[in-house]
């Protein structure tokens, strides 16, 4: 299979990495030998119809800072390279933006267009869209998934839809944003709201604009999708209500100690509405995890309640789902 | 698709009525119209080509005690009724019994030696000789699901195959019998193990003979089960060392919370050794369940941990295990 892709960030040099180390692994066990054909940053591309050699174009990134290092490397536009490069697989990788979804909102539907199937690891496109891309990807015959979107590598999405079938999810709730998360741990520990930030931010996990988190923004986003794929939904960003954990302040995280329980993080979906807000859990439910894990717990019909844990974010784990993704595209469309 | 019930307790009831009040639903969303050609139980067994009367069925067991006196209902044997009558699929679901594994093991045999899928939610057969039941199974052409078999409709056996595709399980741990965990659960409360083992009795969740939970049987027996399934082992119950949990006292549960640990029934896999033993588990640890939950922690190569928690037992849950297996075998099968 034939891969491009888009944005070399965190996740697209562990997808890359993933390939190098995997290379024979895959093909023994599930006969696909994935090649990058083409791959596009910010400041250049690198193309090569027959495979990109993956060491190489590691090194390029690394030591010169842009794709476009690699030999023969070019200019190309990331559009000019998704138009004009053949290829079964478009990945995206570019980051996450929640206002107008751009540039990847572009970039899958040039894919698509193009007849491409398109793998997202990036949530903007599918936050503000997910509706119409579904349709546009059915449209053009081509499959669009997004498994490293929610959970990074906990197989939240592919829990949900495949686990449970022949059952009907009634409902879930869940902590998807470990940053949050991790935020209001600390608090519980006694840290106020500010230093409790301030050690997310030195430790990694909180970006230089810390809104797209504390605002609830991101659990948002991931609500969205789930909702959409999970419960069929046909809803975007405008409809989650949606409240941050900036408010939230050590007194009240201390009554709720009191009372056996901890403030979260949650995004809740039940079939009518969508909500991110911060809410008290009991310390015995399985969903009340610590730290910059994730937790989903989904009510189904017939089988009970169940939570899947796990850590949601990381480039290695995120790659493992885009290969998952990617089997699957092959196992779906090939066979 | 034709199915022939074996054994018609709890969970085979639970079948019935689960297709009972999800017929139209399954026809519409799955393609598959499931009809129950036989059933037998202990005293007396029920045909019909045309599928039973699921209602009258369930009936005649409530108010006569035997499936024998729906109408036309005969004393056929299960061995018979699994020769003679033509179906797709057998649910094997008779009392798990893990000396000899019978008469589970004879009715799966039958079944497959006669061109049948097997479903089995007993746990028996599978622990005892899982590696040569799978491979009959091939020999025969016909499929072997057992999805009920572990976290009853906690769906941990296909979230270890399926889920998380593309990458290597490298080992699991999990607290995998609700009866123990929760005595445990009640021990940390402050009773003795003799009148939680006496709470649990009362509440139902515990065996007249409770040997088969509290020296650590039914943990193991689904220890087998995974290791087989999810980590292509070839073992059997021989193969475990196992410990139960009637050694634990107060003091152990009194020091380990002292630490911030509880004491766990954990069963762990690691690709070499099986073992079920009592285990002190870090408060915060996922698999730190309480009650009577099921949790299980997969380690994997590329995507990290990931924690699934769910009721391990109940019959609508286990049913719809079953349902899911239903559906699995027509999907592979009939396309």
């Amino acid at each position: 299979m034939r891969v491009i892709v888009v944005g070399f960030g965190v996740v697209g040099q562990s997808f890359a990495k993933l390939l190098l180390s995997r290379s024979a692994d895959l093909y023994s066990k599930y006969g696909i030998k994935p090649r990058i054909v083409a791959c596009v940053d910010n400041d250049g591309s690198a193309v090569a119809p027959a495979g990109l050699d993956l060491q190489r174009l590691l090194d390029a990134k690394k030591t010169k800072g842009t794709v476009g290092a690699y030999e023969r490397g070019g200019k190309f536009s990331p559009l000019q390279v998704i138009e004009s490069v053949e290829a079964e697989v478009v990945l995206e990788c570019t980051p996450t933006n929640l206002n107008d979804g751009e540039p990847g909102t572009s970039h899958i539907i040039t894919a698509m267009r193009t007849g491409k199937h398109v793998i997202s690891v990036n949530k903007g496109p599918l936050a503000l869209a997910f509706p119409s891309l579904i349709e546009l990807a059915n449209y053009n015959g081509v499959m669009l998934r997004f498994s490293g979107t929610v959970g990074g590598g906990t197989p939240i999405l592919e829990f949900a839809k495949r686990c449970l079938k022949g059952d009907r999810i009634t409902s879930f709730k869940g902590i998807l944003n470990g940053t949050t998360n991790y935020i209001l741990s600390k608090m519980e520990e006694g840290l106020t709201y500010e230093s409790a930030l301030q050690d997310a931010s030195k430790k990694g996990y909180a970006e230089a604009n810390p809104s797209l988190d504390v605002d609830g923004f991101d659990a948002a986003a991931k609500l969205v999708i789930m909702a959409n794929w999970v419960m069929g939904m046909k809803v975007t960003m405008k409809d989650v209500k949606r409240t941050g954990i900036t408010k939230v302040t050590v007194t009240d995280v201390k009554k709720a100690a009191q009372r056996g329980n901890a403030i979260k993080l949650i995004a809740a979906c039940d079939s009518r509405q969508l909500d991110v807000t911060p809410s008290e859990v009991a310390k015995t439910d399985p969903i009340c995890v610590n730290g910059t894990l994730n937790a989903v717990t989904f009510s189904s019909e017939h089988s009970g309640q169940q939570t899947i844990i796990g850590r949601g974010a990381g480039g290695m784990e995120t790659a493992s789902a885009v290969l998952r993704d990617l089997i699957e595209i092959r196992d779906t469309t090939f066979s």
